[in-house]
């Protein structure tokens, strides 16, 4: 399959991958056996030649190579990053959608207009300290209180491993101290956070939510400010319980009062990210979320996009589509901050690849990089938040700027508010998070396959055309709907497959 | 109390802290009221004057103080660390102290000989992805095997957020690895790590164990060498499961023939860290730990203390005490890596001290440090380790270079070796590791009242001079032959107060 008729490589879409001397339709016959998502080339190559895949050069061919071989990673040579201060901004941002209405999922409203998908409640912890504690309380919540209030769906300790032993006022340090707050407001907490704080740490509880914050509306307050409970005030271990399980049980009952409505799809703050990829993603799963995401963007919806080192050799590609020069300069300064990160620690974003990602056919971090960002549809980039910042709602599409491990990038993407994360895979992942539902799309049909009981929803018939990237695209916005409205359970919810929370804290320990 | 005879500042042991007007012993009357642990003015101070505890110089008088004055942090203006450059090497190694000969604990010994003090079933991981799975398969192994088992004391997964979305060639990447590498090789696992890997992650197994690592004899393989089982290979979640669970009976039956068996005292490998430190800390518990520190050596065991940045301001005290100049090159070696690896965040030591610190009256990180230093007792450094890599057995006194962050300096001193922890703590704090017991130790009596199903043994009496160093040096060496034997539960074993793991990872995420 090529994905651009200008391309001069193709990718083998065949589960069994193809045999030498094969011929496929509209290619080469093939010099040697090539695996699924694999490249092939379709014309002779130089040593020199551009090797271009969705009509960009994915690397240089490092040796000449006839028609039908298989082009690995280690006959290319990789270009250099797009330099970034010579982008086109804003030139090209995509004419308005025609908006999409009538579709709608149950959801649970709060008070500033942000829906939950969910009914959580959050015990927020400042420090690790704090977090076998407050465990051994959310495990007694679960089973002594949880029953008592059904409409409750779960309680859950946000913890991490910030708080001390950090330098809380290095440069850096304002991105994990902004992600745990925000964290703590994600909508599908149904109220304002109890803090649990052991009391000698360096992120005090008004690090996270200066009184400024609480007064000006800007917390999403169902039961009052933000309550903090001090372990080192309490009378020991099994006091510090008791004053937890006291809490709790009197924000279940308020909880519990609540009662999903009818939102529409507008209310959706949809996260997408790609983990595990293969050269399948960039094909099959990544255009259908695109397209799943052009129709959010046209009901009017939040919809995210992340993960800096596979946008960073496609950000050519996204600064026309921004809506403004200026949202094009903040993607620009995502870019560069984390350009420079990286050169601090002596890497730079080749680093991101993985051994799972070379064996499912991506050469390097460019071709993985374009067919990352195929999950951002077509429309104009209308926002760029920074990391932990929380993003504006019912806002179209924007870049949610995080690392691009799974973990960081799905934590930062909650603490920007996200209430629905849907995740493609090519290699296999069984990830989750407890805070919002994971809808996980396979980019190959064979994994679909052999994870029955993980695979939410298979974009693999993309490959074979039994499908087109508009049915899978409508497919997954209807299981988007469904799974918001708590409807339909996915698979790593049925197993309680969460993932720990792992904010992003590019500052030392000391 | 005065540290140091040399002294022109001393400590207030009063619970209650002194009001103006009091008239300590030996001291002049106070000017002002001064809280439990901070310091008074034993003599006029000059703007400018060095003031000095431990007779050691901790700061710079800020303005003109009368004796009998509050020297409170603002008051104090902090001295430059000492520069690594002129420092006497190996000029005072302490004489070899008389060998402590008869006391002994019941451990689980290996054939490499190496002992454990608890007999756990480990499950290494290799990445982040796979923990919920592992975690799912744990608590199953818990409900459902265990008790099948009656020998094992444990079943727990190493889990980590490191593996995959990080710059596993990056310089500072073998640090993370040979931690995870190395924590999978604690004498308290009964056998060769079972290795949970995802598939495509870039720490793959063999980053962790590599070959030749496995016919060597550095693994302490009681079933053979390590078995990896990748999440990928499995038919879902499901299968995965069960396959894990297969592994686990098959060496938890292998686990349960074991039986603890007599062991010297020299096969304690025992690791010192203190956390929410007061002032009270460098003349009660870390006195009296460095004192049970003598006794280990002089027993011909193995006793770690780390925490780079509350070491760096007292180095000058330690590379004269190091048994050797490479010693000595050694810890200095540590010092400058930490010094750069902070300067290349944005920070440096002096971001180290927490609120609770400064709040339990230490001024800064100079005083803080003399205090932490405390612990190590009077031998000679007879050995330096990097960040994750084993200590040597029966070695005497070591420093182990780790983060002062709790979870990460524990989780480094756990794949280093260590078989007992001690604790000590004035603000108080919770702590706990799943590895191996932890002993935590309070500077202060108020703090053991207050937390006395926390505390597992009260310094606080050697303020008061209701008993001496020694005396609190012998009962925590008793009560760590005990603890070590399975004779005495600590607090955090008793409530499974087990915070998660933390390898250091100084490297940037991708």
């Amino acid at each position: 399959m090529r994905a651009h008729p200008a391309d001069n490589v193709g990718v083998v879409v065949q589960p069994e991958g193809l045999r030498a001397g094969a011929e496929p339709v509209d290619a080469p016959r093939l010099v040697e056996d090539v695996p699924l998502a694999h490249k092939v080339s379709l014309t002779p190559l130089a040593a020199g030649d551009p090797v271009r895949r969705y009509n960009e050069v994915i690397g240089y061919a490092a040796q000449d190579l006839p028609a039908g071989s298989w082009v690995r990673e280690e006959l290319l040579e990789m270009p250099t990053a797009p330099p970034l201060d010579t982008l086109e901004r804003a030139t090209r941002p995509a004419s308005k959608l025609e908006p999409l209405e009538g579709y709608t999922f149950e959801g649970y409203r709060h008070a500033d207009g942000s829906v939950g998908t969910k009914n959580i409640l959050g015990l927020t912890t400042t420090v690790q300290c704090v977090a076998p504690t407050v465990a051994h309380a959310v495990t007694r919540i679960r089973q002594e209180l949880l029953p008592r209030f059904p409409n409750v769906d779960d309680v859950t300790a946000l913890t991490h491993s910030y708080g001390c032993g950090v330098a809380i006022n290095a440069p850096d340090a304002p991105i994990p101290i902004r992600s745990i707050g925000n964290l703590g407001l994600n909508p599908n907490f149904g109220g304002a956070p109890l803090v649990v704080s052991l009391g000698c740490e360096k992120m005090q509880p008004d690090r996270l939510y200066p009184a400024e914050a609480l007064t000006n509306g800007l917390l999403p307050v169902v039961g009052g400010a933000p309550t903090v409970l001090r372990l080192q005030e309490n009378a020991g271990f099994q006091a510090t319980v008791a004053a937890i399980l006291e809490f709790a049980e009197k924000r279940l009952a308020e909880l519990d009062r609540r009662r999903r409505v009818t939102c529409p799809a507008a209310d959706l703050v949809v996260g997408l990210q790609c983990g595990g990829s293969d050269a399948l993603s960039g094909i099959t799963a990544n255009p259908a979320v695109g397209f799943a995401a052009d129709l959010l963007v046209r009901a009017g919806a939040t919809v995210m996009f992340s993960e800096v080192t596979e946008v960073r050799d496609a950000v050519h590609l996204l600064t026309p589509r921004c809506a403004t020069p200026e949202i094009a300069d903040a993607l620009i300064r995502e870019m560069r901050w984390y350009d420079e990160y990286l050169a601090r620690g002596g890497a730079d974003r080749s680093a991101n690849t993985s051994p799972g990602n070379k064996r499912g056919g991506l050469a390097n971090i460019v071709e993985k990089a374009l067919g990352s960002t195929a999950k951002s549809g077509t429309s104009a980039l209308s926002f760029v938040t920074t990391h932990g910042e929380r993003a504006p709602r019912r806002a179209g599409l924007g870049f949610a700027a995080t690392p691009a491990s799974d973990f960081v990038c799905g934590t930062q993407q909650l603490a920007a508010g996200m209430n629905l994360h849907v995740f493609t895979t090519g290699r296999g992942t069984p990830y989750g998070l407890v805070l919002c539902p994971v809808v996980k799309v396979s980019t190959n049909t064979p994994l679909a396959e052999r994870w029955p009981d993980l695979i939410d929803l298979d974009a693999g018939p993309i490959a074979t055309g039994a499908k087109s990237i508009e049915d899978v695209g409508w497919e997954l916005f209807q299981l988007m709907l469904d799974v918001a409205s708590g409807r339909k359970q996915t698979w790593s919810d049925r197993w309680r497959l969460h993932n720990d929370l792992a904010p992003f804290n590019p500052g030392p320990v000391t």
